[in-house]
């Protein structure tokens, strides 16, 4: 079985972002995702302030090409007024043609 | 603390295949596995037409020859027919033998 | 876009670890997690029987020197008694201040 590397690329926001998260990751190219909740706390953008509540985890597989537009996007639109986290790792599938 | 690099495996799935899917990596050679829900939008298997709904995410690790046989069983059997995703990653682990 | 290499360390433990556990990774160092419920199966520390039931999975991204002390911690202190498992993988990050 022949495997292919891309990216998952995983999101952490709060919850009101939802929309707007799935929206950004199809411009982008992605394909599909996953979504599910997840409670947490962490640093608040550039006020660090504490919060802490119900976030949306997504979670998509895609290109490096697709991985670094999301990242961007992300970056530059959420990172200084939203808790959003944005990270990439490296996974193996099948059928790449389901992600491309 | 010595780490050793294994295998996790996701896959995610329509829930109604959640006790196939569980009996196939345990077949396969996994001992143990986390499950969860996760919402999503994909493609379905050869008729790339549109679906929505709950799927089980499964998560095991494994050595790189169970994370084979497990993907090859689920390609085979699956891809055709359903809407599944199945992905590997490299994991670093205490407790090998906890996996193996 | 600067990407920056960190480790995502994932706990799975019994429900009722879990406030031990988040003040296990603060005290670490870890600035953040987030947390879902999972069910699962798997071994028992030494005694390897059979437990199924609600987990909880915590995730957070800490340096490399942060992940080994949250590891140390939970193997020495929990392997022996509960059913916990840790790992880590490698992750790309922005704005690694979030998390260091």
């Amino acid at each position: 079985m022949q495997m292919v590397q891309l990216k998952l690329v995983t999101i952490i926001a709060e919850a009101l972002l939802e929309e707007r998260m799935l929206e950004a990751i199809q411009r982008a190219g992605a394909r599909g995702h996953s979504l599910s909740r997840v409670s947490g706390q962490g640093t608040r953008g550039i006020h660090a302030s504490d919060w802490e509540g119900d976030n949306i985890k997504i979670e998509t597989i895609v290109s490096p090409e697709v991985a670094n537009q999301i990242i961007e996007h992300i970056a530059q639109t959420y990172f200084a007024h939203y808790a959003v986290i944005v990270y990439t790792q490296v996974v193996e599938v099948v059928r790449s043609e389901k992600y491309l």
